[in-house]
């Protein structure tokens, strides 16, 4: 039997995060619940990641090693039909016994939307962060390239991390306009817990002229969280995309 | 007293339509105790339109004669504060008392988001219509051209609209690319009931090779609504902008 490798999209405005939680609903609850409809039996997921309640995700992957033979076109409609509607598989493949959704991501991608506006935005609520419209993007797409290359983000971790080591490498860097606002892009080759709103927090301090640039590289220098900006709302938080 | 114009942005997800009706959520209904909770009295409002359940508005418009005075600024974080997440007044200002948020719009424009998938998307759920990838969105283009000008859209209307007369200009009528999909863009200087939802039913009928843009053009000319396509559902449908 080959191993499953999925692919999920998902709102996160209604879930308690991705992991499984007694008397919580979760991504991960959703799914093997859908799971157990299609095979009649208990099935064990492993996640690229775990989102926090509230982070939206366009590309987490999930394996899972099915309890008997199915075409990954069948299961993928089968789990959608047991899915609610702010989950859902959108791509579905066979892959070799030693993938692992949990180790080696080559990259991993997020998004951090905002939009610029005096008022909360109906059609935007729960998917973006709205900031007031004197901030200065230009001024946070510059302090932005500070992250890019290997560094040790000991600053920009939530203090409840368990990680003793903080080096990652960030690949890449900017914001983007999007539909009605912003978008941080960032790719990297992993990240800490709460690493993006950190760094997100951190650039809308630049935005807002609290900080300059030169003030994140001594941020980051410095390894010492509480120099970094706030931890920007889950909201806007998007999982983009995983590659192995 | 000066007259007061707002403008208002909702998610209709979960509304019962623009309208007031007794013992439904509506956006006049939830305007309305807003205006009533600044102002301590009852106050009318008169809008631009009424759009149906489901149906979304960046740009609708609204007016009232305030029972006191207020400044716009002011009155706009007041309304803002009392109206709950899914409708909000993005702008309010001072008009003339000879402005009419009902009579003579000069230009409404609408949208009708698509995107096409093989599964529902949780992001988009709500928000745009899910068609089938093999949907040729060219064909669509082409044949939106055929609705632009002065036409008798009596093919394209609801056969419950009271109203007798159906002739209406369309200045534009295009498709465009936005994030992850596409969205017919549809301006003239009035629309019948569900008549962006007939013209979009009938575009993805010639998407779907179902029907050719001369056949949309004999539909035109028959002024006989069963010929047209399906109503496309409300979800994909947003009243983008009402200028006077």
């Amino acid at each position: 039997m080959k191993r499953i490798k999925l692919t999920i999209e998902y709102d996160g405005a209604a879930f308690s995060g991705y992991q499984v939680q007694p008397g919580k609903r979760t991504i991960q609850g959703e799914l093997e619940s859908a799971l157990r409809s299609v095979f009649n039996s208990d099935v064990a997921t492993f996640a690229s990641g775990r989102t926090d309640a509230g982070v939206h995700a366009l590309g987490a992957v999930v394996h899972f090693d099915p309890p008997k033979e199915i075409s990954p076109f069948r299961l993928m409609g089968g789990l959608n039909a047991f899915l609610p509607d702010d989950v859902k598989v959108v791509a579905c493949e066979e892959v070799g016994e030693d993938f692992d959704a949990r180790f080696d991501p080559k990259r991993k991608m997020y998004g951090y939307r905002f939009y610029l506006s005096r008022c909360e935005l109906p059609l935007l609520r729960g998917r973006a962060l709205r900031v007031n419209e004197n901030i200065d993007v230009e001024r946070m797409r510059e302090a932005a390239k500070v992250f890019v290359g290997e560094h040790d983000f000991k600053s920009f971790v939530a203090r409840k991390s368990g990680k003793t080591n903080f080096v990652r490498t960030i690949y890449s860097a900017d914001i983007v306009a999007v539909e009605r606002g912003y978008m941080l892009v960032i790719s990297g080759n992993g990240f800490l817990y709460n690493m993006v709103r950190i760094i997100m927090g951190t650039l809308l301090a630049v935005g807002q002229h609290r900080l300059a640039k030169e003030d994140v590289e001594r941020i980051m220098e410095s390894k010492d969280r509480r120099l970094a900006g706030k931890t920007a709302p889950a909201c806007g938080l998007y999982l983009l995309s995983v590659e192995y």
